[in-house]
């Protein structure tokens, strides 16, 4: 019988270069033989993925901080409870495009909702689930939003200010110090060459750590 | 300068007659010089209306409870805060189509999520806000079920089996008794003349009790 799978997460502000980097973690653990369910938040299912477009469309409306925080965890508990759980369980490691940090990093980092309700969701959504291992993607806010902005239209994160971002920076960088043993912190402004030999050392060590029973 | 306005809600079962009756309502306040806005949940913004989609509609993947739950109250507070509680604090009355009390019913009722875990969403999403007044409709399920089917396709929760709607009835028919100075129970198996008559006797109360300052 196989173990719990290892649940990966890569997180980091606007443009760091999760999504370019997500794809070559993928390749270095398949290419270890590792059976991986790749997977982003907020999304992951039909139904999580039409919540993700409510939640980044530019809109009119002001959005309410409450119901984007209540929409980034109800698209959480379905992705988690019909995807990444049930894979966990079947022994694959999920492998995830941000994940609950960035709701500390954006909605209480970024727009000040406190710690301590989202702690609340967490608990309630997750039970004890966290993840294992969080590749944290670090950039000069600038950096980031040059890259993002060179890719086209803005969404209604995108679409926010540097004292923003800057807030969600260093929201991330606190929470990879309190939870050290947990976090990979890479620097995201070096070359693409360099912040991947990086994150191949990361995937050789979790591949190392991970205790393979079959 | 005008107090804060009545907030009214309407509630009851699949094919009650809430929408039908939420028009005598209006019809019958505005007659009586009420400033009226009028409004339904899930929806009432353009935004919670797209969230009301996303929860009526039938789909193949399975609905986490949890996540259908927070939806609910992410459209809520989006509600609430953008156009509910501004409408109040001019002196509008609000005549709302469903608020809280269908979460209660339908997702403690009818899918057994637990009443305190709702209660804490309703402290978090309404502060101390509760409706005035609560018109509930009652009728057997058959009755409304069979009013439901002759207007045509079912939605994910019309597909639900009779003995869901027999929870839900007897949670809102619970809830009535237990906040029965909010509530009005209204028999919705009678003809429309008759419900009409005692909704008018409803309205003439909540007029004549208002403390119309100007
Ligand atoms: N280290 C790097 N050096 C130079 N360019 C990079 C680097 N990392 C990523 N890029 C480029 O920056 C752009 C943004 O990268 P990517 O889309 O992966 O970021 P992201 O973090 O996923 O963005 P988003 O937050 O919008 O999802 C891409 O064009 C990518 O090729
Ligand atoms: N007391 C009544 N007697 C007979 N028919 C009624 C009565 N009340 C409503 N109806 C009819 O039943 C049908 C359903 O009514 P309505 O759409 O108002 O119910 P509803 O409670 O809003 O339903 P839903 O839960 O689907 O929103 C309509 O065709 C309406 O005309
Ligand atoms: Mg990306
Ligand atoms: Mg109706």
């Amino acid at each position: 019988m196989k173990g719990r799978g290892l649940f990966i997460t890569v997180e980091g502000g606007e443009g760091v270069g999760k999504s370019t980097n997500l794809a070559f973690i993928e390749d270095t653990l398949r290419a270890r033989g590792i059976d991986l369910l790749v997977s982003r938040e907020p999304g992951g299912t039909p139904l999580a993925e039409s919540i993700r477009e409510l939640l980044l469309a530019p809109r009119e409306e002001l959005v309410d901080v409450t119901a984007e925080l209540l929409l980034m965890f109800a698209a959480r508990s379905q992705h988690l409870n019909t995807v990444i759980l049930p894979a966990l369980s079947r022994g694959q490691w999920v492998l995830c495009d941000r994940f609950t940090d960035a709701t500390y990093a954006y909605q209480c980092g970024g727009r000040g909702v406190s710690t301590s309700l989202v702690r609340q969701l967490e608990d309630l959504v997750q039970g004890a689930l966290r993840p294992d291992c969080t590749v944290l993607l670090d950039a000069p806010v600038s950096t980031g939003m040059a890259r993002a902005q060179a890719r086209g239209d803005l969404d209604r994160f995108e679409q926010e200010d540097l004292e923003f971002f800057e807030r969600v920076r260093s929201a991330y960088l606190t929470m990879a110090r309190e939870s050290s043993g947990r976090y990979r912190v890479i620097d995201a402004s070096a070359s693409l060459e360099q912040v991947q030999i990086a994150l191949a050392q990361v995937c050789d060590d979790l591949v190392a750590c991970y205790p393979v029973r079959q």
